[in-house]
């Protein structure tokens, strides 16, 4: 699907990375400020906004989508369907895809965010529009994914192409190497707590990570970028991550040396320490040292910061021969039918439910407090989640604590919240 | 916990089963029509119940369990919570048991009857009472179990006794052997077809299988008795079927010849196609064979009924190597996290999920149409459950077909209710 365009003669002033994607796939030379209108490579649609787009699509704009495999819809945000009424909106959803001819993952197929990775439905180059806010995953593999409202995901169906305003960016470079026991979510929690819940609004973040990170990790960050207020996360291909899992990585989208940058900040890794979000804000980051001790209700390893097989070891490596502490809950939701067929082949999930985790679903799970470990008022989680907000997984008076799988693990076996080495160390 | 009173002395008229155990448990000979007041062994109560029978306690009767240990509470109902209420409900119920010392089998333990035979917690002779109506099940084990409300189950938890009515008997005699692809679920609704839904309405079903059935099998079977009415269904232990298990069967709890039945069944196992239950009632019995090719969009293997690991084995022999129909879901949830571990380590759930089937965490899953699947209007589903009354998966305009696991296996295949024979002689 990608585009046989040549890319932007040169002699032009020099690119960040959002501002080459979106010149390739506008056909025109295009910097920060002004408009570009955009082929669209993908369009994805979550379960709870289908009901909105099939309107917007049948009766607002009475369109087809044109290119109708270029559109997919993932059933994951409540599902199995919780109520009567979900229940009919995947109905009409299933309907539309069959009328429609556009891709459909029903339940259980897993997060939209990780079944269009594992499907190869989002690519370098790649402008990938999403009706969920994490959108922004996409960028892992250098696609420009963002999120947008059923409106404006039902325009880019119908005709194929998007406006938008070209993003600044903000670049973030990675020094150094993590210690032992620190993950991919601890530098996503670092970085937003560098920039700021609103530190990057409506920004590209642009990752210089040379060849670090995993495709999953490379996810986690990405995924995280929205918590910044970002537009899009961008993380540069760098060695052979990307070719090695597959991908064509075109020579025309690295930034050019010189691009414009509104802000840019080195984050050594080599320093950083777990990171924890306190509620009730992602910004709100501490060392889990500091926050050590708090009881926790109940711990959620899953969702599409979180929920994939690296994800799923790393917690398995802290649960092994250890139980769940009788008065914690420990629930793990798979990213994706693919993730739990993997993690099930090769042990893992035996493990975790040896250890007296429980499994759901592969989906959104509890993240956004719709089904499957609603949180009561008062009760304490801590999550691999990407949002903490007041409510956001149930009661107003639930808290959120968002971590790394190694970290939620430590403390479901703890029952309160703890470090890795918390548990390593007693044996 | 069994009581060392000494059977009621010989030379009184021949007694059912039911008469013995509540003569035995009474400390007094009594026969069906009497008033009987009993010790109670264990008091069930499941987390829907949970807020009702804790206010009886707390606030009608001002007391605590007389004894804790024989109070299990129970949360399958609706596991993980899916609404802020649910989850308050559950916390509530957590903090009765550490405040009172009952026991709590937690989110994902399992379905409140699998659990609580897993844990020894019906035996042979006992009197067991449960806040759900197919406590019924635990007659597998000889058993009197039994549905009732909170204010009943919570005077029971209160004073350790109850009173019953002694049930009148039906006595229904299995002949014969079961043809391969023909299971205890078959039975049971062919039972439900012969007695009807009302057709032993608080009367003991006694069941002379001989040494016939596994205990799941019997649980199946005891299971589906309150579908046709009765208070209890008792499976009469033979051969070594019990003590294999590792029960002690006493002597005395064995029928007398010459006991007084109102009715008498002879059921020929070797002449039984495969059932299955068409909507809206449970005794709407039909061979599989007339309902070939009815179009299914959801089938659920799961619940008390039929999601013990023998459940999981027969679907697994169907779909293994073949593929759901892609307009067809399939749920598969296991009874108990034993039974999902069990799956887990031979393999059964991989060969499931790589056959397309969706997992579900341990519970009562979707078969009250609370959560994790609940039906839109004009949805069919294929279920292993004991229920297909108008509403009762969701939506009043869905339709629920009752049938075995590998039926429900074969149709989730074909998308069309289905015999495992049209997958298996389709190669």
């Amino acid at each position: 699907m990608t585009d046989p365009t040549p890319a932007p003669t040169p002699h032009t002033p020099p690119q960040t990375m959002a501002e080459k994607i979106l010149s390739h796939r506008g056909h025109h030379t295009v910097y920060a400020g002004q408009l570009a209108v955009v082929e669209v490579d993908q369009v994805m649609v979550v379960d709870s906004i289908a009901q909105s787009f099939i309107e917007r699509m049948t009766r607002d704009l009475a369109a087809v989508p044109k290119f109708p495999e270029r559109v997919s819809i993932v059933i994951d945000h409540v599902a199995p369907a919780s109520t009567v009424s979900v229940a009919q909106a995947q109905k009409e959803a299933r309907e539309y895809a069959q009328q429609t001819g556009v891709r459909l993952f029903d339940v259980g197929r897993g997060i939209c965010h990780q079944v269009l990775m594992e499907e190869g439905l989002a690519r370098p180059g790649w402008i990938v529009l999403g009706s969920d806010s994490h959108s922004t995953t996409y960028g892992a593999v250098a696609a420009f994914g963002t999120g947008m409202g059923a409106t404006d995901i039902a325009l880019a169906a119908a005709s194929g192409k998007i406006w938008l305003r070209v993003p600044e960016s903000v670049r973030v470079t990675f020094t150094g190497d993590l210690q032992t026991g620190v993950s991919a979510k601890d530098v996503a929690l670092e970085m937003i707590r560098r920039l700021g819940a609103d530190g990057a609004t409506y920004m590209s973040i642009e990752m210089h990570a040379g060849d670090r990170f995993t495709r999953g990790e490379r996810m986690t960050l990405a995924n995280l970028c929205v918590e910044a207020g970002a537009k899009v996360g961008l993380v540069v291909p760098g060695g052979e991550i990307l070719t090695d899992y597959g991908y064509d990585v075109p020579e025309w989208i690295y930034p050019d040396d010189g691009a414009s940058y509104v802000q840019q900040i080195e984050i050594d890794l080599s320093t950083l320490r777990p990171r924890m979000s306190a509620p009730s804000e992602v910004d709100n980051v501490h060392d889990v040292a500091d926050l050590r001790g708090i009881k926790v209700d109940q711990v959620f390893i899953g969702t599409c910061t979180n929920g994939r097989l690296d994800d799923l070891h790393a917690a398995a490596d802290v649960l092994r021969g250890h139980r769940v502490d009788p008065t914690t809950r420990l629930l793990v939701i798979p990213a994706s039918s693919q993730v739990m067929e993997d993690a099930m082949a090769d042990g893992t999930l035996l493990t975790l439910i040896q250890a007296g985790a429980v499994l759901g679903t592969p989906g959104c799970g509890p993240c956004m407090g719709r089904h499957q470990g609603v949180l009561a008022p008062g009760e304490v989680c801590v999550s691999t989640s990407n949002r903490n907000f007041i409510g956001r997984m149930g009661d107003k008076d639930a808290k959120v604590y968002l971590a790394s799988p190694a970290v939620a693990a430590a403390t479901a076996i703890m029952g309160r919240v703890a470090l890795p080495e918390d548990i390593l160390n007693a044996g």
